[in-house]
C-alpha cells in the first residue's frame, strides 16, 4: 500500500512565534504524526503549499489538482486549512480512479490537545477503504465533497442542509 | 451517524501502579480520545471486558459476538489487546450487515507518544467507509479479518503470507 | 508551607483562536501545572492581570507591588510575559522579608513541548529555598532582579554583562 | 553555572514492554526534560545505576556517595526511584560544600501526565539556591534529608512526624 500526503498549510501546521505573538504556518507535522501512529505502509510527503486556507487562490487549487492528476498513485491525503477545505474538495472533483481525502485540524498539531492526530488517522483509513472520490475527514466524520460545509460559528464541519 | 465502541481491555487502556511497578488495565481511554478528536457524531461506549488479550477465553469472544449480534447498530469499534486481536476478529465473522473494526495500541494511550489516538481515528473512519465485515486497524492499515497476524518479534501487524 | 501564585498573563497562558489565527491570553495554566506536579503544599492562585507583558503599564506594576506588600504571606510566584519580566522584577524591589519569583514561558503551556512546567517547578523551589528578594526563574536559572535581561534575538534570558 | 545530573533508575525512567506487560527502567529522560525546559547552563548527565530503588544496595549507595565526593563540582541532581529515596539521601550526608538534590517521579516521564518535568525543574532550582546539604524535591516541596519519608499508602512524600 502506498499513500501520498500533500501538505498545503493551515492550522494543523501552525507554530508560535513569541516576538509577534502570532502563529505562522510551520514545517508539516504529518511525518511526526505518522511516526507516532507506527504506520508500516509506504508513503511520500509532498509539501506543495504553505498557506492559511483563506489565502489559497484558484491557481493554488489548480496546482493541487494538476499535481494529483499527473501522479500514478491512487490514494492521496491532503492536509489543508479548515476555512476553505470544502471549496478545495470541490475543485478536485472529477479525478477518476483516485481516493483523495482532505483533512486538517481545528487546533494546531503542536498543541498538547489537538484533533490533528485523530484526523490524519481517519484520513489514512479512508484513503484505503473509501471508493474513488473526494472526501473530507473532520470531526470524526468522512464527508463527501460537495455535501459538507464548515460552520464557523460552531467551529465544526457538518452536512450541507 | 452512530457508532458503538466496545472496550475489552488491552495495552491501550493500561495504567501504571508504582507500588507494583506494573501496568494494569485501567478505565477506557476511548472517551478521552473521541473528545480530543472533536467528534460530532453520536456514540455509545460499552465496557464489556477489561483484560489483557492473552487472557481472553472462548467464552469472552462468544460474549462479544453475541453482544454485537443482538444490537441493531451497524457500525462497531472494538478496542482490544493486540496479542490475540486477529483471533477475536475471526471469531466475529459472519455477522451480516455490520462493519466491525478492532483496534488497540502497541503503547498505552496514557503515554506522551502513543499510537492509540491515530488507531482509534482510523477505526472510526473505517467503521463509516468500509463494506460490512470485520477489520483490524493497526500500524496505519485496515486489514481484513483472516488475512492478518501480529508479528510479535517485530511488534507490528502484517498481512498473512 | 504556603505559596501565593499571582498570574499576570503572558505567553505561558496563551491560547489559540482559529478565526483570527492569533494567540490571546487565556485562563491561567498554573493550577493545571501544580496538579500535574502533584504538589502537596497549600496555595492560592490570584489572577491579577491578563496581558501581554509589552502592554503592562507602570500602574499595573504598582498594582502588583502593592498587592504583594499588603499580603502577610512570604512566598510568591508571579507568572508573567517574558518581554518585560526584568522590568517588573526591578519594580518589586524593596519588599522586605518576601521571596518573590517571577517566571513564565517562551512557548505556551498548552503546547506539547513547553518550558512552562519546568519553569513553574523551578519557581516553586526557589520560593522555598532562596533568601528574601526578587528573582527570575527562566532557562534553567534563578537570576536576581537587576542582574538579568531577555536577549530577544536569541530568545533567552541571560546575565547582564 | 554547572550542574551534574546523576541517574540511578526508578519510575521516572520506566518504559513499557508490551510482551511482558511490565515497565522496565529505560534510558534516562533527564536530557529530554532539560531540553524541553530550554536550560542554558552547562551540565553533564552521568548514568551511574539503572535500578528500581527497592533493589539498591548499600554498595550502590556507597558508589553514589564516592562518585559525588570525588567530583570537584558543587551542584548535583540525582534522579532516583521514590521508594528508598529518603534512605539514599541520608547515605549522602556529610559531603561538605555540595548541594545535592534527589528527585524522581511518581509517574513515568514518558506519560502524558507526569510529575517528572516539574520535579526536575524544582531540583535544578534548589541545586542553585539551597545551602550546601542533601535535599529531596518531590510533591512541590524541598525536604531536608533526614526529615522526610515516603508515605506509601498515600503515594506522596511528607515531613517526618
Amino acid at each position: 500500500m502506498f499513500i501520498q500526503f500533500i501538505t498545503t498549510g493551515g492550522t494543523i501546521d501552525k507554530i508560535y512565534f513569541d516576538a509577534l505573538s502570532q502563529f505562522e504556518v510551520g514545517e508539516s507535522q504529518v511525518n511526526h504524526i505518522l511516526t507516532e501512529g507506527l504506520v508500516e505502509f509506504d508513503y511520500e510527503i509532498v509539501p506543495l503549499l504553505q498557506k492559511d486556507s483563506l489565502e489559497l487562490t484558484d491557481e493554488d487549487r489548480r496546482k493541487l489538482h494538476d499535481y494529483i492528476a499527473n501522479e500514478n498513485g491512487t490514494r492521496f491525503v491532503v492536509t489543508h486549512g479548515t476555512d476553505t477545505m470544502p471549496e478545495t474538495a470541490e475543485a478536485l472533483a472529477g479525478l477518476d480512479g483516485k481516493t483523495i481525502v482532505l483533512t486538517g485540524a481545528l487546533t494546531p498539531a503542536r498543541f498538547k490537545t489537538t484533533d490533528a492526530i485523530f484526523n490524519v488517522g481517519m484520513a489514512v483509513a479512508a484513503a484505503q477503504t473509501a471508493a474513488p472520490g473526494v472526501y473530507i475527514a473532520m470531526n470524526g466524520q468522512i464527508f463527501s465533497a460537495g455535501r459538507v460545509r464548515k460552520n464557523r460559528a460552531e467551529n465544526r464541519f457538518e452536512d450541507l442542509p
